[in-house]
């Protein structure tokens, strides 16, 4: 039997493709730091699990397709706070950042249509522009320029009649960079005079460290009617597994018509919503502990690194990942063979392969993507079994190349 | 701004889109009785949310892309009652139905490639497809033959190079039908002359009624490698709201393939999967309780349609609804006035223009699927008001088209 050639074409996930390798670590009994994943080991506003348990119906029905008013609400009181003024048919509530992506491309895009993207990006933006048929161009950014944008001058060039949308994750995945207000403005300049779209991923909005300012493309005035937000609760609440989200637009007539790709799946779990209504009622005082937290993880990953010999990484600003370029030919092989052969007192590491975060062939082949997302003293002996790892590993070079 | 051609091309749910009319007649105070849509009013069994109470992790972590092995396990065992022996790798836990089907068509389809499927179909179909650029091409189906198949040479009529699958509902929505062993056997044989998928939803199995025998896709040993069997805890539980489907196939390498898509979007909720393996421990007697309400459910529906004048409507033999040809010119424009400009003691009804339910233009403009999804008395409550809805209705003409 034959497969379509959308998905013979698509990549696996670099994030999850070699889970098997890391289950059959712990077969053996090894204990395996998991830096692959954005999956916080901070504990969940224990308000989710609570209004759950209250749960009154004794039917779970279906919700509305728009998702409750009581989450749409909740969320509508969440960006007044960043200055981001919605009504209830801006937003739509999604199946986490993931589903938000998918209608973001599906609402602007065609077959063959084109999709600008700052290189290396969140891998899964792959997959999404992959299954519907859309083509993502890469505007490679370098470790060694902390991953900002190149000249206006150079992204122009990228663009072509078939070039639809923008698309940004601020604060970056995998590169935890945040855009100036500048760049922003840049960004805003060429989507204005192209007439494209700007697709802003802000689901680590939260995450900016060393009090760096942060704007949001939902702040910018004259981009209004182009800018497509993508959220989710995931990270901001440590409630990855509850896959709630949202698609926002002052586009009203972009909300309409996302709406029938909502009606086709005819809700989000309703459950999951009861949860989030209460993660949004959370005191702001926990995403500042939660902030300072990353920033103290973040800062223990950097100096650890900066003891590791031939590793080139550039202190990142936000998010909770950083892209680390190893002194190793292939970094898949590397991670593999952490999983595989090597180990510190039965515990090993597990990283993300880098080369599926680049859409140019050849790119990020010797780079990892690290998640700071366990606490201190775990993270701490990870990065000791990672330099360990690579001072035993055959396949080590002197030093990663300078890109 | 400009939108995709495939969102602008797609239609509104016809289940969904009539939604801002029910809300205006409730806030007018009216009650509406919901039979637009598949939401029973059966109580899920508590087992779901008990265990969801229990649950003990403080983190509301992601969990595989797969789903869990503890319900992949319990939907095994599920499966194996009917006779279809799968192991792990054959089966992905899925939002619901609707993301399993969309998974079959990216994973079969390319843009432009084409799906047979009888009509009336499940709407959402369409928007499934749309999104994905996959063509829907009907086999018309006929009330007046009970929506059986038409016979092979007219189907094989249908396909070209570019079809890929047949899509089925079986039991079917809207129409009801349980197709026989022969329809089946001609469906097999079609699939391997032309070498193409069959993509089987069966979210109604349970719902069969007469004593009729069900027989199952996933059943004909010789469509093994072409079978994708599409299914939900929605119906079967009453757990429309957990939004839990999977999709499974004993063709290894498709199961394969679709992982990718499942990694990209991560996950399923993890606390609904939890809820779902409970579900599927429900002893077999609940759902034998559940197919008799429903029979008897039918059995009501059915004697109040034949008392209501110029009405055609065959007694359906399986899932929980019902196509009935209707005594007016567009049955859109009379749900619309039964909702606005109608009701019995303050009390309307609501149900689901068939339309919607065609790909050929112009079938079905009479028509309307009434879900019978509603405890008895409701449900008998409801057909009174349609019948003098009709009654009232300025638009009525004698009788339906005898299509």
């Amino acid at each position: 039997m034959k497969f379509s050639k959308r998905i013979t074409s698509m990549q696996s996930s670099p994030i999850r493709r070699l889970v098997p390798y890391a289950e059959a670590a712990k077969a053996e009994g090894k204990k395996v730091y998991h830096l692959n994943i954005g999956q916080p080991d901070i504990v969940t506003p224990p308000g989710f699990l609570e209004s759950i348990k209250k749960f009154a119906g004794d039917v779970i029905a279906y919700s509305a397709s728009h998702g409750s008013y009581e989450l749409i609400d909740a969320m509508i009181d969440y960006y007044k706070g960043f200055d981001i003024n919605l009504e209830r048919k801006n937003l739509i509530v999604t199946n986490g950042g993931s589903e938000a992506l998918s209608f973001a491309l599906m609402a602007t895009c065609d077959p063959g249509d084109e999709v600008l993207v700052p290189e290396p990006f969140y891998a899964n933006y792959n997959a999404f522009a992959s299954s519907v048929n859309v083509k993502l161009v890469p505007i490679t950014t370098r470790a060694r320029e902390g991953f900002h944008l190149p000249p206006k001058a150079e992204i122009l060039k990228k663009i072509t009649p078939l070039t639809r949308a923008i698309l940004f994750s601020n604060p970056g995945n995998p590169t935890g960079v945040i855009y100036t207000r500048e760049e922003m403005e840049m960004i805003a300049d060429i989507a204005l005079e192209k007439d494209i779209y700007v697709i802003a991923d802000e689901v680590y909005r939260e995450f900016v460290y060393d009090g760096l300012k942060y704007t949001s493309f939902g702040n910018i005035k004259r981009l209004e009617d182009r800018v497509i937000i993508v959220d989710s609760i995931s990270k901001r609440y440590s409630a990855c597994g509850a896959r709630i989200g949202c698609i926002l637009s002052r586009n009203e007539e972009l909300m309409a018509q996302t709406m029938k790709l909502a009606q086709g799946r005819l809700c989000v779990p309703t459950l999951e919503q009861v949860g989030a209504v209460a993660l949004y009622k959370t005191p702001k005082s926990y995403l500042e502990e939660v902030n300072k937290e990353y920033q103290a993880r973040r800062d223990i990953l950097i100096s650890k690194v900066r003891e590791m010999p031939g590793v080139i990484c550039e202190e990142p600003k936000g998010a909770f990942y950083v892209v680390a370029k190893l002194p190793v030919d292939d970094a898949e092989k590397f991670v593999i063979w952490m999983l595989k052969d090597f180990h510190v007192d039965n515990e090993t590491v597990m990283m993300a392969p880098a080369e599926g975060f680049y859409a140019t062939p050849g790119l990020g082949r010797d780079e990892a993507r690290l998640a700071y997302v366990l606490k201190k003293e775990d993270l701490s002996r990870a990065m000791d079994i990672l330099k360990a790892g690579l001072e035993a590993y055959p396949g080590r070079i002197k030093s990663a190349s300078n890109f």
